[in-house]
């Protein structure tokens, strides 16, 4: 069968190759994760609402859990890259604040997309693992990102640690609540909030 | 066959009570686990080690996991004991300290048992992923405690998260290396570092 629920092709059907096969997958599968829930949904049900082959889904990811993380692989990239890339006299946190702007500016349309992901992930222990796991090698990616600065240690694993603590903290409440501030200005506010609470002794 | 290995009962055979079961159970366990891989030791081999049962095992432990995580309800419970009892006055960054300070005392004489066990879970992805699940519960308890003290958020979850970095970065430092320092010290300087790190843009 080969029914698309949620697209309409411009061609009027299905061509052989297919620009946007990726996209059409993840919202299809986004869709049937908020509808029936991620341990219901199955890659079979995912490429038949999407109107293409369990092939193609495959070509493009390993299992139905890297739909969601799929971003992982950027987010990290883009990270580790605005630290390395941080003029040599920024400080360590100067150059971990930079790399969260870079990573607001990412963000900047995609919350209604955060707000449906993080629904799904709050629903399955097992995307909850796999969204630490995410998170962990994001700290360890700056640390090292910090110590190719020559930042050395343990200055270098507590900063990654901050960057993804800040990061994390602030894309709860962006995606959490109605705090009209963007993910930018949350960290950015999280990182002045954190100096805050460490120098408070 | 009912042979222990690494035990000598004092009353010269089993007795039906065994008030150091527990402990039996870990030590074959832990043995087993360096010995074989953890992937590769059983149930039965564990028990048949400590010359106990079964039923004895999973009276005490849900899982062969669980031998290696037992103490983190008492870890957990410590460091939100000693938040909530922290003087009023103190900060969420002193209520930390303090918090980090019994910590640290409750590892002072098991840093040998520390090293084999983060070999152990260093060897298994299921095991490292258990272990950032059981940072992620103790840094909430964190900020659950320092919101019962009255601190808002971010600042709450922020202190949380900081909790937990300071103790992971010092952790691996005392397991991993050649410090001459104990975990109490690690853990203050960290704090001092992360203090000086965040203070530095």
């Amino acid at each position: 069968m080969y029914v698309s629920h949620c697209h309409q092709s411009y061609h009027g059907g299905m061509a052989r190759w297919e620009p946007d096969s990726r996209s059409r997958l993840e919202q299809a599968a986004m869709a049937l994760y908020a509808e029936r829930g991620f341990d219901d949904t199955t890659v079979a049900q995912i490429t038949e609402r999407a109107g293409l082959t369990e092939r193609t889904f495959f070509r493009h990811f390993s299992d139905k859990r890297e739909v969601l993380f799929g971003g992982a692989g950027a987010l990290q990239d883009l990270l580790v890259g605005a630290v390395v890339d941080a003029p040599p006299s920024a400080s360590p946190i100067d150059a971990v604040a930079g790399a969260l702007d870079a990573v607001g500016a990412m963000f900047a349309d995609r919350r209604a997309f955060a707000r449906v992901r993080q629904a799904i992930i709050g629903g399955s222990t097992e995307l909850q693992e796999r969204e630490l796991i995410k998170l962990a090698t994001l700290s360890a990616a700056v640390a090292d990102a910090l110590r190719l600065r020559g930042v050395g240690d343990p200055a270098a694993g507590l900063t990654g640690e901050v960057a993804v603590a800040v990061f994390k903290v602030a894309f709860e409440q962006w995606v959490g609540g109605a705090d009209p501030r963007d993910l930018t200005q949350l960290m950015r506010d999280g990182l002045d909030e954190l100096k805050s609470v460490t120098s408070d002794a």
